[in-house]
C-alpha cells in the first residue's frame, strides 16, 4: 500500500544524507496521505546504507502500525502531532544538522537578516520554550509536537516552514517530502549564515519591506520567480 | 543565435555549482555581446541538473526576450543596469555564497587585509546602502542595479569587480563569464578569510603600498604575474 | 592469531579516515580480547594508504609485542591503562579531530547542551588536568592513561565514552571498535556544535531531565530507540 | 635535466590541490639540488589542470632560468632567499590556505597550544613584521625572503618549518618537497585549531615540558615515534 509515497519518503530520507544534514541515523522524514489518513515514516535506528523502500512504515494518526515489520522512528508522535495541527502540510523532516542544531542548543530564534531566508521564511525561525519536567517524563515525543504547535500560535506553517526545538534540533515541513527536505537544507544554510553574520556585525538588521518583497515574489499571489 | 555565448554562459552557471557557491537555483550568470547589444542569461528557477545550453535566454538591454522559451532570471533587470552603467564589463554573476552573503547581511564592506584580496580587488569590496521602501516596492530588481552603480560612484568596476548588496548577497563581474565566475570564487574566499582574521585580531590592517604592489603586479601596465 | 579482531581494528582505523577525523597518521584504534588478555593495535606512524590487516600488532597488557613485525602505536601504554581501569570497554580510539582537539587545547570540558550529546554522553565530556613535569618526563604515555582514569573517578566509562586530554586531544571508547569509532565521530560533532552554540549564546544551558530522558531512551533498561 | 626532482616538484604542487590548500594558481612548490646549486619551481600562473611535469622550470640561485619555456613563479626570489639562508632545507611551499592566511592577515604568530603543533613545530609559528614602503617598492619578492630570514634570527628552520608573512600568507619548508607539503598541511590545520581554541577559551596556554616531549619523541636524538 502507498507504494508511491513510500518511494518518495525513502528518497527524501536518502537526500538528507546527500545534502550533508544527517550522519548515522540522526534524521527522519515522513509524509502523509491526507485522503487515507495514513503516514509513511522511516524505521527507527536503521542505517541509511542498508535501508530499503520496503522498510518504510505505515502508521495511522494515532501511531498504530498499519504496515511494516520494523518499529517506526521514535519521533513518530512528534510528526503526527504536526500533521493533526497543521492541515496544510504534507511532509515533516527532522535532522540534527550542525548549525540549526547549534541555534536550538543556544535557545535562540534565527532572525531574518537576508533575502536567502525571506525567500522561504516570512520572518524569524522560532525556537520553542524549554519543555517542563512533566512533559519530558510524560509522553515526551508527543509533547514535543505540542510545544511546536504552541510556538506557532497564529502563524501559517507554510509561511514559516520550520522550527527549532530547544536543546534538541530543527524540524521542517512542506507540501510534500521534497519541499520539506528543501526547507531543511535552507534552514541549515541560514543558521550558518546568521551565525557568521553576527560575528561580523552583532547589530545588523533587515528592512521588513524587503522580507515581504522576497517572500511574496516567490510565494505571494502575484509571484513571478521561476517558470510559472 | 549567439550560440558560443550561450555555451559560455551555460558553463559558467554550472561552474558556480562546481565551486560550491550555489545550491538549488540560488545563482545566475549572464554575459553580453556588446556589438549586438544582447545579453544571454540563465532562466529563472530552473534546476542546474536539468538545465541545458538551449535553455539560455537572449534579452535586449530593455529586458525584452529576443530568444528563448523560458522566463529569464528574475534578477535580469539588475544585470542589465550593470551592463548599461559599466561599459567595460562583459559578464555578471550573482550568488548567495555563504560568507559573502553573511557580510552582505551584516551590512559591512569587506576590508582589504591581505594580498589574496589585493591580487583582484584594488581596495575594499563595498556594501550598498539599505534600499528604501519606494525602491523595494517599485521596480525592485532594476533599483538593485541602480543602488550598486550609485555605490561605485567614481570607481573603476574592473578594479573592484564585485559588490555586496545589503541584506541580499554578492554580485561580481569581469571581462567575460569565466573571469566573472573567478571573481565570485575570490569574493567568497576573501569574505571567509576576513571573518576569521577579525576573530583572531579585530585591530589588524594592511599597508596601502602592499595593496598597490599586488594589484599592479597582476593588473597594472607593467604586470609581471603569469605567462604574459 | 586474533584474525577477526585484527580485521575489526584495521577497518576501524580506516573508518577514522573515512569520517574525516584523521589526516596523515594522527590517530589509532585498538581492541581487546578480554578472554586472552591481548590487545590488537595499529602500528606507529604507518600511512593509512599502505597499511594492511596483517600490519596490526598484538600486545599483552604489559605492552610486550606478542605478534607483529612493526612497532605498536606510541600511544599503546595509554590504551593499556584504560583497558586495565575500565573493565567494561572493548576498544579505544585516539584522534586529533579538529574541534574536539580545539576544546582539549582550550582545557575545557564540553558541556551537555543538547540531545545530540545526551543520546551518547550522560553529561559533560570531561577535560583532564594539566600533566606535571614529572609525569611528562617520566613514563609519559602510561601517565596519560593514569590522568584519564583519575578524571573519571566514580563515573561509568560507558555512560561517558570519551575524554579530552588537555593540550592534546580526544580519546573515546566503546564495547567494540565500531562503537568506539562511532563515539569519536559523535565527540567531534558535539565539540563543533558546542563551539557554534556558545558563539550564538554564551549563557545557554540544558535541563537535566532532558539529558536523562535522551540517554535512557537509547541506553537505559527500558530503552525504546532503534529495533530492539 | 633534474628529471626526478621535476617529477617530485610537480607531484608536490598537485598535492596542494588534493589537500585543499590551493585554488586556481594560488600556490607554488620548489625543491633544490644542493649539489648542482639548481632549483626546480612551478611556472607562474599556470592552471593546475593543464600543468605537466615538463612545465617545471629550472633556475640557478641568482634566479636565471637554466631550463624551461615558461616564466618561473613570481615568488621565485622569495624561495631562493630561503635556500641561501637556510642551508638545511630542501624544498619550499607557498600557499594562500584559508586559516594560515587569516592568521597572516591578522598579523599574529600562531601560539603552540597543543601536541598537534608540538609534533612538528618546536614553539610558535612566527609572523613577520610589516614590510616597509622601500621593501615593497624595491625588489619586493626577494625582500619578502629577507624579512622571513630576519624573523628566524637564531632559530633552526627545521625546528620551526614554517612562517606567516604578514598580510600575505604562509610559507613552509622541509628536507624535501614531500615534507614541505606535509608541513603546509599541518600549518593550515593548527591555524584552524588555534582559531577555534581561542573562541572556546581566550586564556588557554601550554606547558613547555609537553612541547619539548612531543617535539623530541618525533624529532629528537632519542625519537621513538614511527618505525625507526
Amino acid at each position: 500500500m502507498l507504494e508511491e509515497l513510500k518511494e518518495e519518503v525513502y528518497r527524501a530520507n536518502m537526500d538528507l544524507v546527500r545534502y550533508g544534514l544527517v550522519i548515522f541515523t540522526w534524521g527522519n522524514v515522513s509524509a502523509i496521505d491526507r485522503h487515507e489518513g495514513l503516514v509513511v515514516i522511516k524505521p527507527s535506528g536503521v542505517e541509511y546504507e542498508v535501508m530499503k523502500v520496503s522498510d518504510m512504515i505505515v502508521v495511522d494518526l494515532e501511531g498504530n502500525v498499519v504496515e511494516g515489520d520494523l518499529k517506526p522512528s521514535s519521533d513518530t508522535p512528534t510528526h503526527l502531532e504536526l500533521y493533526k495541527a497543521f492541515s496544510s502540510i504534507g511532509a515533516v523532516v527532522h535532522t540534527h544538522s550542525t548549525y540549526a542544531t547549534a541555534w536550538a542548543r543556544a535557545g535562540k530564534s534565527i532572525p531574518v537578516l537576508g533575502t536567502t531566508q525571506a525567500d522561504y521564511f516570512y520572518g524569524d525561525v522560532p525556537c520553542t520554550r524549554s519543555m517542563t519536567e512533566e512533559e519530558i517524563k510524560g509522553d515526551y515525543e508527543r509533547e514535543t509536537g505540542v510545544v511546536i504547535v504552541e510556538t506557532f500560535d497564529n502563524r501559517n506553517p507554510l509561511h514559516v516552514p520550520g522550527v527549532l526545538v530547544k536543546n534538541h534540533g530543527p524540524f521542517s515541513w512542506g507540501k510534500d517530502a521534497n519541499e520539506a527536505v528543501h526547507n531543511s537544507v535552507v534552514l541549515e544554510q541560514i543558521a550558518k549564515m546568521d551565525q557568521i553574520t553576527f560575528q561580523v556585525n552583532p547589530e545588523t538588521d533587515m528592512n521588513s519591506h524587503l522580507v515581504e518583497k522576497h517572500f511574496n515574489r516567490k510565494h505571494g499571489v502575484n509571484a513571478y520567480y521561476g517558470q510559472r
